[in-house]
């Protein structure tokens, strides 16, 4: 059972430009089948490996892309490159979050409709990039096991502008005596009903479970994208 | 040999309204012979654990005390004040980081010159706190070894604004293959000559340095607190 898109949910604020550009991008997005994802989580909860990972897999059965966004250096897009996706570094400055028009013009070369999943890895932040809509269809927040499992509590807006939670690197999850319970708890508190996934992706342990889920996602656009995940 | 104060060295802009507070911050600070130390870094790099920590081996024999932000929870000041020092919590509501007005504000009832070190731990972000002055002496960084170690190329502002920095969670260092000749050299790269002091707060590694350093640092203002850490 998928959340419905939380985006268009907590969005009631007055459309500014971003939201106007957001929505024109998600209805590209619609109208060409691409099923868009994004990761948020604080610097260094692994989305730069989970993605890699996830590409790795995902790009010899799907048709998949992504924008990384960094305030500095190309290195996330060099790493990401090596799944043989297409990959684009989007670098913001001193900009702590991607917005709707930096998504725009990094697609302007691309032939968005000839993508099934489009990943696009925001600048490691858990405040900034909640305020932006990027015309996701899909929001992931990651929180490595490392983190402390207080983060939800301490980044409300993030968790509930997220319409999933990927708990990251669980192979270290005894090293630092991680409190599923109470994680598990924190982000319900914050975001009643979000689904939660575990996964490594360094051991690999929850990929499978976490990729069926991006396939879902994108079968849910009726694109010819088989939800059968057999194939991987 | 102490790095001289990087706030006062990079801030060329015009002083804005934070900027005159956080004068009449360190003016004051200085005045009373305290020594401000901030603390920066991504959400779960171990800032409070760290401070924790520190509070509770400095607090018997020196007077500490510490302001913490976060956007929302008084849990930290809660941890905090476990180490039986004054702590006191700033909650930013939906701000990444805090000003020198918040730090001012929280000041109004406490005696400041009768503290010998005064501990401000910022909102975990490694964007936003770094254009803000809070009238600190020292500005530490921390980076923990789970995090990667491009973080310094990645977020190079807030490396530049910060005078030295500190590697956490080195009983780690192993089970993550922290690559720690990398690490050295990027945040060299990015701030040539920084200090860098490794700790970790679970095991006691590394914190007599840690500690040392901070007790320096309040003697340089010399106000009677003594140099020779040997009573801790």
């Amino acid at each position: 059972m998928s959340p419905e898109p939380r985006l268009l949910e907590v969005r009631k604020n007055v459309l500014k430009q971003n939201d106007i550009v957001a929505r024109a991008l998600r209805d590209r997005f619609h109208r060409e089948g691409t099923s868009a994802i994004s990761l948020v989580s604080s610097p260094g909860a692994g989305k730069t490996t989970l993605l890699e990972k996830a590409l790795t897999l995902l790009q010899p059965h799907y048709r998949v892309a992504a924008l990384v966004g960094d305030l500095a250096t190309e290195n996330d897009a060099r790493r990401l490159a090596r799944s043989g996706a297409p990959v684009k570094q989007i670098t913001t400055g001193t900009l702590c979050h991607l917005d709707a028009g930096m998504v725009e013009r990094a697609l302007e070369d691309w032939d968005v409709g000839k993508l099934d999943l489009l990943f696009v890895e925001n600048v490691g932040n858990l405040v900034c990039p909640a305020s932006y809509d990027l015309g996701e269809d899909l929001r992931l927040v990651l929180l490595s096991v490392t983190e402390g499992e207080d983060k939800p509590l301490k980044y409300p807006t993030i968790f509930n502008s997220a319409d999933v939670a990927v708990i990251t690197k669980i192979d270290l999850a005894a090293a630092v005596e991680f409190d599923e319970h109470s994680v598990q708890a924190n982000i319900q508190a914050v975001r009643p009903g979000m689904r939660v996934v575990q996964v490594s992706a360094r051991t690999g342990e929850g990929m499978d479970t976490f990729l069926r889920f991006m396939i879902e996602q994108a079968a849910r656009l009726q694109k010819g994208v088989c939800a059968d995940t057999g194939a991987l």
